[in-house]
């Protein structure tokens, strides 16, 4: 490609900002990646005098959305506004002028997406949509794509952040509902107007598209069955808890034998055992059954700026491969020549390092020597365990050491492997605390 | 599309069995949803007097790799014979003859990719690998389609599964590890040499791959540090339950600030606390930080006939887009005019109800009997709670039911409902066992 893709916004706010930012800030990186360059040409808001991030291009703005879609700089429309009314009109717009289309609105595509994807479909110009279904978890690919080929028995998930908030605090902190919900207002994770989220409509919307996705018929969200929280006291809660459940906001979807599909969303109990009950947070997981595949399960952010702003670039990039004559460089890696690995020494992390030493006095004094000599930190020391036999004369020394080079660990270990009471090589295990 | 796209398939193993099986049975399914067609046109084998599944399109073997690869109409080939050489020279054949390639072959890649790839770029001829890495997770495509928009900070993945399972004897049930590597070769889940699985260059062969397409060089495997678990022993991984964590055996690749790259297989000890550490049995899990999507975590099944199909299907039907002129149906959803949905009353779990009652003696029995009449099963009652107020004359009371139609249990609470000391609608949850 050599074509400059130029992107047309409409909405710049937390996921449209987000958007702008990522586009900016790894620019380079992308189009290293797939030879897809990309310039915002037009952004609309509804408010031109609010205040916006440092830096923002502040003279692209716009406050009728038609600038951006018909402006011919614009070869793809990227809808972040919300809503089902000024949002259908963009979304339309952009399909009759054959401009694909972007956006992360679930309420738009599952209350009133039948007939824009029979307008995709007639104009031939595609909508993309990983933003709309958990944020940065990129679940539409994954079965739009990656389980192309499987049979989509079942697909449960959590995938409404603020409910999911609520309901971790009403189980760990025993907060009522109402306390709940005020502290996930006060901290962001709740709109001030919750309806959506808490009634479970916005987790139907998302369940609604991807049970189209899986059977590939338009489901009417009016034949839809969807409880929300607000029905969820604390004594259910500890009644899940005595008998081994979780209650979490489900969605079910599921291929009866007879090809007829069931969908609901409501708060349920399911089993502490479960991958699922341990999802927390404003964390979003969708766990699918494919009929080749097998149990899988995707895990991550379901909302916020960063997150959604990922899947809303992968979609523009997948939008601008379409306009490429070659497939762009997918798969015709590597894309750079050389890059640099770092040398194992140079890696740092705590360890675990268990000597096999001769049980007599002064070896841990002795070990602990060479390493203090060394700058090492010991963090716990585990004096002799043969759980095998107790009266020998070889045991099993472990120390926890704090954080160092593993170069300089690999050289104190060998002052230490030379010790007489140390009679083998010592065995290191790093420990990952993974974040 | 209105061709129908030639498969040419080298091996008919594990994986190529669990490909044409695939292909077979959900024909209609792929081909309703991409409008991509395929037919398998040949197959190479070792031994072609080996029995084979019923039904096996034996008329189309060949024991000369070349016969698949040369056959004017496969347009694609697909290798799945597994080693460096054999199949390098299938791969290298294809791309030369514009076939684009798909593979599960993480050791060629990793071992042999650098030339693979400049050839594939040179003859501007894809290779497809979702199915190397991570069996039926859709990794591959995560990482290069979802992430795109991404500085990827570090991955950590537990990508060999047979370790994964030996690993985890040894820490549930105490064996040593020749007695679990033993019990994962009888149950299948190691090969009989299962060199490349415990020395951890399975799991580098597959971190190597991710490392490439995140950060886009070619790394030499010479240059990786890896480590198996043969020298784990029982007593380490006592010792890491004991200080709070598990010994998994764990690929890490990061970027460091300087933009040089950490990337090392071995065994080492992660939290129990990190959603990691409960990937068990023969799953494989891939935790992923992008700098714009945060955290998330993909999970599931790292090998075996089908998950490993499902990929090499994805693959398959994404080579065939290549071909296309149109883009495909993809974006252009729904693609079936109308489908059903089961009626909310025949869906069926057991339940969780809460009744709101007057404290008076005959309350369970009265709803008990009705629950009867109705042939609704109890699993357990849980009297009278009032966690509020102990003296209250309102009091809850749970009843656990068994499995029955939705549509049976609202009847029968409509009814419960119209006693007397039944002061309030009945709140009910799903029990979902989640299989
Ligand atoms: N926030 C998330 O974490 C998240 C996650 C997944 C999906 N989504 C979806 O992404 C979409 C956007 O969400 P958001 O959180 O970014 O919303 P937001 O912060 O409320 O931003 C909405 C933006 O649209 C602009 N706008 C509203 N009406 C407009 C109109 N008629 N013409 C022109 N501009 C208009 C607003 O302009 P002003 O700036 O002038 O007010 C604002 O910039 C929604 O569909 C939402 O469901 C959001
Ligand atoms: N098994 C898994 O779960 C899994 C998962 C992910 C990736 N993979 C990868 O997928 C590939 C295949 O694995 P697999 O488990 O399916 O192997 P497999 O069961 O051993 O099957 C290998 C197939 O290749 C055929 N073959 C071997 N050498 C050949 C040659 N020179 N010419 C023609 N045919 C030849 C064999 O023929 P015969 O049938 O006549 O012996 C057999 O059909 C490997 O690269 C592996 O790493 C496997």
């Amino acid at each position: 490609m050599n074509k400059t893709l130029g992107i047309g916004l409409a909405g710049f706010g937390t996921v449209g900002t987000g958007v702008w930012e990522t586009l900016e800030r790894n620019f380079d990186l992308i189009s290293n990646r797939t030879g897809v360059r990309t310039e915002m040409m037009r952004i609309a808001v509804r408010d031109i005098n609010k205040s916006r991030p440092e830096g923002a291009p502040v003279e692209k703005f716009t406050t009728d959305w038609k600038d951006v879609v018909n402006d011919p700089t614009v070869d793809i429309v990227v809808e972040l506004i919300g809503g089902t009314t000024t949002a259908f009109e963009i979304v339309e717009a952009a399909l009759k002028a054959r401009k694909p289309v972007v956006t992360g609105n679930k309420a738009l595509l599952a209350e009133r997406g039948k007939a824009l994807f029979a307008l995709s479909r007639e104009m031939n110009t595609p909508i993309h949509f990983e933003a709309a279904v958990a944020g940065g978890i990129p679940i539409i690919k994954a079965v739009q794509d990656s389980f192309v080929g499987n049979r989509i028995e079942t697909m449960a998930g959590i995938i409404n952040g603020t409910s999911n908030y609520i309901l971790e605090r009403m189980t760990d902190a025993g907060l009522g509902y109402p306390e709940a919900l005020k502290e996930a207002q006060e901290l962001g994770y709740a709109e001030a107007d919750p309806t959506l989220d808490v009634n479970g409509w916005d987790a139907a919307h998302k369940a609604i598209l991807l049970a189209t996705l899986s059977y590939g018929f338009s489901i009417d969200p009016a034949e839809v069955y969807v409880r929300g929280i607000e029905m969820v006291r604390g004594i259910d809660i500890e009644f899940a808890k005595r008998l081994g459940f979780v209650v979490k906001l489900l969605c079910v979807v599921r291929e009866h034998e007879n090809g007829t599909v069931e969908i609901r969303t409501q708060p349920s109990f399911i089993p502490q055992s479960h991958v699922l009950s341990s999802v927390n947070g404003v964390f979003n997981a969708v766990a699918i059954n494919g009929d080749a595949s097998g149990e899988s399960l995707f895990y991550g952010r379901g909302a916020g700026k960063g997150p959604t702003a990922s899947s809303v670039v992968a979609d523009i990039v997948e939008a601008a491969r379409g306009f490429a004559q070659e497939a762009g460089h997918r798969g015709f890696l590597p894309y750079q020549t050389e890059g640099q690995l770092v040398p194992i020494e140079d890696t740092e992390t705590p360890y675990y390092v268990r000597f096999d030493v001769t049980d007599e006095p002064g070896v841990i004094a002795k070990i602990a020597n060479i390493l203090a000599d060394a700058g090492i930190g010991i963090s716990g020391t585990h004096s002799p365990v043969n759980a095998d036999d107790p009266d020998a004369d070889f045991v099993d020394m472990v120390f926890q050491l704090h954080t160092c080079k593993f170069g300089l660990l690999k050289d104190t270990l060998k002052e230490i492997e030379a010790l007489n009471c140390v009679n083998s090589r010592p065995v290191v295990f790093r420990i990952e605390n993974l974040g």
